[in-house]
């Protein structure tokens, strides 16, 4: 008898484009990576150094690598820029697709993603929100779940990364989406699992500063936002995103029900270490998203090559990847404008609150 | 030699009028508590047996009280609602006056204490918000004072209180200013303390619901709402209020500063005990505000009676006592209306956002 | 009617002097400081500050102080040399006593306080061993109690002081009984304590190093010693003490039972505030046993207090004193003999184990 | 170009070989599993589901095993009774070896390893303390190394498993070594890493009860066990092994030096999650000790994997392998007889303490 393996190739090899290539290759035991594609020549040679000698074919142009004999999965990891059109790319090709969140910064564009695979059922097309496979996450919303809590109310969720001293994120912000797109994304996303998918959105309000960068400006971003959401059903879920924390990434999300409470990496940290000295006892915490969400990574993207493979469910659906960008979208706007913005039942805009 | 002690009098023996009486009578050497008033006949029966034999006189009357010889202040710990009055009287009576917080639920009456205070310049007038007496917020504030966390730009808060399963908190709904202006205060309050009393508000808004007591809605309020307000020098403090958690009091502050942060009771617990059994490692967490912050209370009244025989600067403004109030009623009319708020920097109530 | 108060006499007023006569003075409101003794100039000034302003009268002699009028308690916290001496003279006198542990560093002596004690069995008599007046203690006392760890079985306790880098206690050891009396004596208390009173040594065996005072081998001290004592009924109990801690203090204990286990200071912290900056997340701790256990001594006044003016049992027996101090003295012979060392349920002296 | 992959084959599939097996599998990207051996059918039958159809040769016989044409190393996961004659016999036919710990419970047969490993310097041998390979032990040891808790002198350590309430660890005892070769033989380790392989016993001491498992005696063990080694040079670690945990896994370390203290896992947790709810805050732990260090078994495997493809120092030496089933046996025999142990400088018995 012979193994099955999913025939995969990854769309990118930047930064995130690396890690989905290498968990593809050395941590998913039923995948197989057979191909990756990019047009930056950098990352051409990284890819000659660490995938090809394991088999990988190396394409500089990704509608060639969509024809690599085999192929039958794609995992969308370039810029963002590109996400839904490669995406959809592939769906019309007749791959089964994993994508990088966001689907894309626009709500139409992502849209189009969701329109493009629900023309070919028999796919599996998914959008890579880290947290919902990681064990932390995972736990708490099995708790809720089995009632631990009664009934969720509330939610609060931060998404901080470590202040990175090069400024990198401004420019990165002229096509990020803005904080809320880029970094609250992950909670809202949160907002909508524990929430539930059909959480309707009846109004947004938000608020921004740049503490630290105000070049952010320029871009209509900020480097710490404040976003506040408000249910239809009767719920409530607010996000701090900050791009400087000191200390290094701090996503930290509380779930408060009517009988109890689920608090998920209140206390972070980097393991299991507490130096004693004489300035008190101290411990680290992770540097980056990825110190954090390492193994929620290899965890996707095994769940992504098993749904495939024995042809089930995805464990998270697609539609509610571009709701999150439409909450995203408006609490940007409500930032920005500084005004609150409202939604009926139908998720129009109207005006004013309706009491 | 003999001792110098201040001769004090406690209006109200409820709740907190027991416990301010108690602290003076036994917890703070510098003052002697003389006399204690209260036109309840329940509380009075307990004044003849915890207080009487200690030497305190009893009053039913306020009014008279205050003519007791030798009377040199007065701790306002009656029902909010004479909060004020009773402040003035005492004012107007040349008593100094601590005043159990909030001044009043209505910022008008509020300022008239202060008023009152401003023409006796010589009398020590002090609101008593218990946080500013906490060896742990003093900390904080100490360590950010000498630049531990950089420039201080957000802050998170939150007054939370065990459910009351009683529902006792519908009917005390109705002259308690609501959410904000009840519990929120000691937040704002702290936005106050940590950005500086001089912080302008741009903007709030906040949202509300009702988990677990519809009946609130009666009386315009909630049990767990949050609320935004954006500062006109680029901070930003959000709030969240609760009357539902399930394992006790859980009041937690963050200051989030360029370079650091700064969290206060982010893992909250009762004692140094944790239970490993079967079901985990687990911990016990105050059940009131008062297992919290009891030895706080203490504090204030040890140094007002210092500040008042040594004739020093109270620790904290009578004014900054109105703003609070006036943040909180402001946050609670837009959780109501669900309108968002804008002010300009002279107070100012102004339409739409100014960008 | 009027209040009935202790009145009770202070011996010493060095560092735990001191504070005992404070405490009686101002936070123990049944009991009324009358009088305090020391033979040392400078802390005779002290009290000519602090004590006598309010009432209390100083003696050079402590002889003298015992035939203070209307005296009727005596707290004893002068140098433990003197603590049995004072003590049974005290109880000769018909005072009542609290004495400061130890009794003596001695067995014998420390016996000769409570044959003292049994023949006036009308008088109260207790060894404050602070730690058993703890609120976390207590309250992991009482969860085992109602069952929460099952039997009991296994307790590690240790006491570690913060590095005096002064080296006083190179001097203070030449009388302190040794590391394992001076300091474990509380560890070992309360192992008679969650074991019972009646738990029978079998063996004691210990070692020591000099980490970083080689003088203290002068007085057959250590400043690290572990300490292994068995008792006859299959109980183990482990004791750590050092002087090297560089944070603060730390006194932590761990209760293992056959369904559960308490811990008490597992993560030492001076308050509720963590500082998050470039170094990680970091708390202080305690500095000293005092910054730990200051409401424990209050607490210990208090009941002693109101012991006396209820007649109620005290809450420990005098007889565990003695015998804390002689496993505290086998222990110490233990670690500079090398020896382990054996007892019959008797408590005599026995050759080897008997297995 | 194509990638060299270390040919490798798994003796034993009982609970440790299976995992030993998946991970040189799935995890291992430099390793390829080629065969693995078990006489027993259950296990065999295991190894067809999910070895066999990747690829991997099964043997009945180990023999046999060793002859798979190309095998380049075997890790010997099988009973503790035949690690060392299988390590000799893979030793003699060049093959490099990964052995689970211990090499034996007889310091004799252990050496008897390194006997065969020395006469071929060639060949990678390692014995594998999984502890080694855990991030936090890992980074607790670059800080020692980096002087953070200046000179190292006090090591505590504890192996403490949960409750087995199959009783199923009596049985095993017959074969284990006790609980000090069995479970602290992992703390022992610890303490010849942090104070170095050079350190040399002066004395062990021990005591051990039996609070659950009354039948442990016919083997000569005990389900608690305290244990206290001194070094020539001055140091101390001390052991407790417990079989009795009633929440889970507890695996704590701690390192304390002249200037400070490295904790390692003194909050055991299962992830970052806690639950508020009306008994308290809660968060679970390990269960197991897979549950504690799978990473580490992990990280172990590809070490192993590299050392050979790149001939590089490996990160354990064995011959403090020996040194530590030594220790554990010293200590075993200790709690048996009661009696006190001692050594000179060179490891000969000696009696009684030289002072």
């Amino acid at each position: 008898m012979s193994v099955q393996r999913l025939k995969i190739g990854c769309a990118g090899l930047g930064r995130m484009g690396k890690r989905h290539a290498l968990n593809f290759l050395q941590r998913t035991p039923r995948a197989e990576l057979v191909a990756a594609s990019t047009p930056d020549p950098v990352e051409l040679e990284w890819g000659k150094e660490h995938l090809e000698p394991y088999g990988v074919r190396l394409y500089q142009n990704y509608d060639d690598m969509l024809k690599h004999e085999g192929l039958e999965a794609v995992v969308v990891a370039s810029a963002t820029a590109v996400h839904a059109e490669q995406a959809i790319k592939a769906i019309n090709a007749n791959k089964h697709v994993l994508c990088e969140k966001p689907l894309s910064t626009s709500v139409e564009v992502s849209q189009s993603v969701v329109d493009a695979a629900n023309k070919k059922p028999n796919l599996k097309v998914m959008c890579g929100f880290s947290r919902r496979f990681d064990t932390s996450y995972r736990d708490a919303f099995n708790k809720m779940q089995t009632g631990a809590i009664g009934a969720p109310s509330v939610l609060r969720s931060q998404t901080c990364d470590k202040l990175d001293p090069s400024g990198f994120f401004v420019a990165y912000a002229e096509f990020s989406g803005g904080i809320f797109v880029d970094c609250s994304i992950h909670d809202i996303d949160l907002s909508l699992w524990f929430f539930g998918a059909n959480s309707k959105v009846k109004s947004v309000s938000a608020v921004g500063i740049t503490a630290v960068e105000p070049d952010l400006r320029k871009h209509n971003d900020r480097d710490n936002a404040v976003g506040l959401v408000e249910f239809h059903d009767g719920k409530i879920a607010y996000f701090y995103a900050s791009r400087m924390m000191a200390a290094g990434q701090e996503d930290t999300t509380e779930i408060i029900g009517t009988k109890g409470k689920l608090a998920v990496n209140t206390q972070p940290q980097m393991n299991l270490v507490h130096l004693f000295d004489d300035s008190g006892v101290r411990r680290e915490i992770p540097q980056t998203y990825w110190d954090r969400f390492e193994y929620a990574f290899v965890t996707e993207a095994n769940e992504f090559t098993a749904a495939v493979l024995d042809n089930k469910a995805l464990p998270l659906d697609l539609t509610s990847a571009v709701q999150a960008v439409r909450i995203g979208a408006a609490l940007q706007e409500a930032m920005v404008s500084g005004q609150k913005i409202f939604f009926d039942e139908s998720g129009n805009r109207v005006e004013g609150a309706k009491l």
